[in-house]
């Protein structure tokens, strides 16, 4: 190998990036060490992103701002955190019944959807780019079996964003509560449900101890987004071999984000198993009601909100054809594989 | 920006790539174009592949043996090409009822299976990177309909590799012909059937004028990997941040390969529909018929290739609890959002 030249021809760029995630949920904070990691590697540490936690810096719920004000050059977070915003940074994340991993990425590399939400993040003088993905969230934590869209109503549930709103208009009564502050509330029968993210991460907060019914799928989230956000002025100071740098380096974070859940998930979620938890699928009627309920509260709020509306019309047809696709090749063979066989006859 | 600096500290690096793909397959080509861009644009240039399309130095389906020798210093290619060295092989490409791309992408990165199937590459004196997805394909275009696994046999197929030899015991008669012959034998009726890839691809060949069944899913290859190849002594020359430039560059190729097909099939599917084309699910018969001949076939590769078995045992492991999982959360809302809906009742 040929040793780096003594002096680096270019200036040293050190940039912070401020997480919204703790330590402790390794693979979704570890996705903004992979990208700082890469991107000192590739530019022979000319170019360095020191990390920190959320909170070390700024909370977790206020990387946005912090991007966006320049307190740091850059952030890894959920675009959904900042409904309050605008509802439209969602589509940025995951809406409910919306897209699957693969077609969040469909969608924002060649579907239009990453210059949509640039055009929106503009505004706020942010750049984004997908960092990320959990795949398909599990559907939460419940202290008692669910059977129909009547057992849930008034059922205080710790679940944020669009799909807290669209368990309040099923009758549920959702509350957002800190990750640190679920399990004791949970505990305690303060709440009756809570929802985290999938087995590996549910597995770490311990919420199997205290409420046995793990319910599946988590439709609110079909494939959610984590972003990279870069402030605009820092991103067109960059040489340009430092943008590519950034821009490879995050795709790649995306890839291996996911990557890193789907090897992960399936052995906690046999180790749940073995710890006794009941695995359930919500109830018919419940999934139902839910899904006419999303588009209800879309086809609002497209209404009063002409960026969102924006978003939403393109996303919408985006969305329809995706469906028609993946729905034959994908997900019959997925079907067909995953249906338990009959052992076949002894010889 | 900052400006390069006038002269590079490095010593240059070209490259010359061989793909196993025509130009005209774009998606597929695309990949190596993707990754040769991006290696330059994070080197400044200092590093430079240049891609050649199948055929251009070296036939399609000897880029393994080019790259192996040195003839070129890398390839992008389709391992299970290479089955007559090595059964093996295909565990880097796709098994019939084997992994999606999400979780051949979890096996690659985080279950082991890039350390696995290195150590057989290594033998070959090459190196090998994850570097593009078609995701599942679809079963191939059918002159007739197929009703069942009575229905199949003496059929003329045109399909390779081990699809072509689980094809074989269900009583088909499959049959290896290249890319540009399979509509003239469509036509004329020399064969009764073909497979190619999707519908963005399939398209292209205008199977669809000739043969109006269009089956899935294509049950032999749920998530297809394409690779690139390096030759190990080239690999070991390069400086530490080529390798790292390549190795990422890699990454982003394989995202954004399956993203592209992602993006591209579902109009091209609605286009073909407009065309008359029908499209048919493999009756239940074969497809359990097939799903149990592919496991017999590599229990019986297993008993007789020690280094097929080696890598078998641990994918096996790995499958069981990838179908434990996906069959739960994502599976089921894509199921739930796919299923066709009622329309609401009018107010």
């Amino acid at each position: 190998a040929v040793s780096a030249p003594a002096m680096a021809a270019e200036p040293q760029v050190k940039w912070k990036l401020a997480s919204s995630f703790p330590k402790s949920l390794d693979t979704i904070y570890g996705a903004a060490e992979t990208l700082a990691n890469r991107v000192a590697q590739i530019t022979e540490g000319k170019f360095q992103i020191r990390v920190y936690a959320g909170g070390e810096l700024v909370p977790g719920l206020q990387v946005m701002d912090a991007v966006q004000q320049g307190t740091v050059e850059c952030g890894h977070t959920c675009s959904y955190y900042y409904v309050g915003k605008n509802k439209a940074f969602a589509f940025d994340t995951s809406m409910p019944f919306g897209l699957t991993a693969r077609q969040q990425n469909a969608w924002m590399y060649f579907g239009g959807g990453l210059q949509l939400m640039r055009e929106l993040f503009k505004e706020y003088n942010i750049m984004q780019f997908p960092g990320g993905n959990t795949g398909t969230q599990m559907g939460g934590w419940f202290r008692d079996e669910i059977k129909s869209l009547a057992e849930l109503k008034g059922k205080k549930m710790r679940i944020p964003g669009i799909g807290g709103e669209i368990m309040a208009r099923l009758g549920a009564v959702p509350q957002t509560i800190a990750g640190g502050d679920i399990y004791p509330a949970l505990e305690k029968g303060t709440i009756d449900a809570a929802e985290w993210v999938g087995p590996y991460d549910d597995e770490k907060l311990g919420f199997y101890k205290v409420a046995k019914n793990y319910y599946y799928p988590g439709w609110w989230e079909p494939g959610p987004q984590v972003s990279f956000y870069v402030n605009l002025d820092q991103w067109n100071k960059l040489p340009k071999e430092f943008q590519a740098a950034f821009e490879v380096a995050a795709a790649e974070a995306n890839l291996v984000m996911l990557s890193e859940y789907d090897a992960k998930n399936p052995a906690a979620l046999v180790r749940l198993l073995g710890n006794g938890v009941k695995l359930r699928q919500y109830p018919a009627d419940i999934l139902a009601a839910a899904e006419a309920e999303a588009f209800k509260l879309y086809d609002e709020e497209a209404e009063k909100n002409p960026k969102f509306k924006k978003i939403y019309v393109e996303w919408l047809k985006f969305r329809k054809l995706q469906h028609g696709w993946h729905a034959i090749a994908d997900s019959t063979l997925e079907r067909v594989m995953y249906t338990p066989k009959k052992a076949p006859a002894k010889k």
